[in-house]
């Protein structure tokens, strides 16, 4: 049976052939096929500049034929939570647990909290509100930081995705204190990794009421690997460990992260070259009568002719990610290489 | 640091150091750090036969880079779930979720019943009763399948690990009639590559109330991969998808599983492969003196001589898995080649 022809199956078994020429809004960044499915004739390959993913992947180091076979061991998930530990802040092993990725964390950190009062400072990634609500939680998405002392469970993502908006660590701190304890406020870290030193609130989890999640994939480029930290108090952490079992991170995951949050000398590097990647991005959005913000992994313009952009760039096969609710902004990702770089250059002339 | 200084500083910071001479029990097989602490004196390499698990690993496909870099696809996702479907005997794709190893499923699937009673047919895999616990069940080991019958959840390990008791699927259609709807009836077919066609209940998933997991690194030899499959109605199907979020498998495993599951002739000769090995593996243990039972990744055996054989074994560098529970038993994992199988004759000998 063709690709085609079971995707096809796949569709009908589902129930999820829409009617002819609607397309049903974008979710994520990264879906090629709905792409195509919105720019049928747009010339190939796609050039996907539609994820916070960084493009230059860290090396795959050699991979021992145990990775994939054998069940990942206690020690490597300790040896890496180790790492993470120092790489990421927080005060040590014990206050680390790894997961597949952390989307996956986030129903369960919201499942913590007992039912009540959500507040989700926003706009911001929609996968945080869907969580809260999962978990039966009231959610609020809330636009004044202010407003999320009083909830239940607070979820702030800094810095922010997709303005980049980045919280000083002295306002989380301050925000902390002001919640007293109260329930959990979840701080996204996903793309701290290229915010300035000094703005995680990881080493401040040794305070109850705190989570703190970082994601490895997209600064080290391997969103395909499902990988991500949670730093937490011990007795959260435990708990969620209990949750996810004794062998959540793939073994392949597990032997990339070894290596790579070992290798200070790579991040450094590639902190400046993202840093010197995202100013040339910004002179051609410049360029283009747009005014960026955002992180070193991506940046948002805000405009009125944003729809208009997108259709433009989808046409000529850059994908860049719009969003449903907010049509005046698009998010654009870095670019690959020269090729991509002068095809982006190309498109916005 | 060297990793010995790593190690100490992990063992510190999370107060696990444990008296000296003490030994925590195994918990679960394939923990060769725990082996090395328990046999030090043992010859490396160490031949582990503690886990259920394939020695001939399905072999690896080629891995395009962006398995690795890329967010895993919603495609790739369903292509992956329709050939789990049809090799599994489900329904359909829709009737499929994957997750990364069954593992994560049990307290998901657990807290989709309001805490109850649970009943779990044993002895059996042990994550079963600690993920009920985790839900808020109040848990019973029960060793008469009838006692499932009245169980707000029920778990049924079939074929069971490890001593491979079979249920037929008339007796698992029985209870479920019995069960009247009632709950969640757990059926954790982990190891049913290697059972008798037929036996399988995954086609019944039509019917709520029967949840049915498949594993999918013990049969292909892959489990550092961590993938597996519940199939359910699809409602059951959505709620835990939505629980384990957008991308929970990776890219690696999706790649990996898309290319064995569609592989039937490498299924139909591993079968015949590991029933043989099975046989060869039966004739050493009897002619041992043990009688041996089981499934064909592993035979369990139970004798007063299982704590001195588990000693003699260990110390000649075989490692194979001991119950704390049931000393009187032991399992046996397939050797992976010549040597192994020399290693054991002589040590059986």
């Amino acid at each position: 049976m063709s690709e085609r022809a079971i995707a096809a199956r796949i569709q009908a078994s589902e129930g999820r052939s829409a009617p002819a020429g609607a397309l049903a809004p974008l979710v994520h960044g990264g879906d090629l096929a709905w792409a195509r499915r919105r720019f049928p004739a747009a010339p190939e390959p796609l050039l996907d500049l539609s994820t916070g993913i960084n493009p230059h992947a860290y090396p795959l180091p050699p991979m021992p034929a145990d990775a994939f076979t054998r069940l990942p061991s206690a020690e490597a998930d300790a040896r890496v939570r180790h790492l993470a530990a120092t790489v990421y802040g927080a005060p040590d092993a014990a206050h680390v647990t790894l997961a597949p990725g952390t989307q996956i964390l986030l129903p369960l950190l919201a499942g913590l909290v007992p039912p009540g009062r959500a507040a989700v400072l926003g706009p911001t990634y929609a996968e945080h509100a869907r969580a809260a609500r999962l978990a039966g939680h009231d959610v609020h998405d809330v636009t004044d930081a202010a407003a999320l002392v009083e909830a239940d469970l607070a979820v702030l993502v800094n810095p922010n995705n997709p303005d980049g908006r980045l919280l000083a660590r002295a306002a989380v701190e301050d925000l902390l204190a002001a919640r007293g304890g109260r329930g959990l406020m979840v701080v996204d870290e996903a793309f701290m990794d290229v915010a300035p030193d000094g703005v995680s609130v990881a080493s401040l989890t040794s305070m109850p009421g705190l989570a703190v999640l970082r994601s490895f994939g997209k600064f080290y480029g391997l969103a395909g690997l499902r990988l991500g930290a949670l730093a937490a108090v011990p007795a959260t952490v435990a708990r969620i460990a209990a949750q996810l079992g004794p062998w959540a991170v793939s073994g392949v995951a597990l032997t990339i992260a070894e290596a790579a949050l070992a290798d200070q000398p790579w991040r450094t590097a590639m902190r400046e070259r993202l840093a010197g990647e995202v100013r040339r991005l910004d002179a051609l959005l410049t360029g283009a009568g747009l005014a960026p913000s955002g992180t070193d992994l991506f940046r948002m313009v805000e405009s009125a002719q944003a729809p208009m952009l997108f259709e433009r760039l989808g046409r000529a096969g850059l994908v860049v990610r719009c969003f449903e609710a907010m049509p005046q902004r698009l998010r654009f990702g870095l670019p690959p290489d020269d090729a991509a770089w002068a095809r982006l250059a190309a498109a916005l002339a």
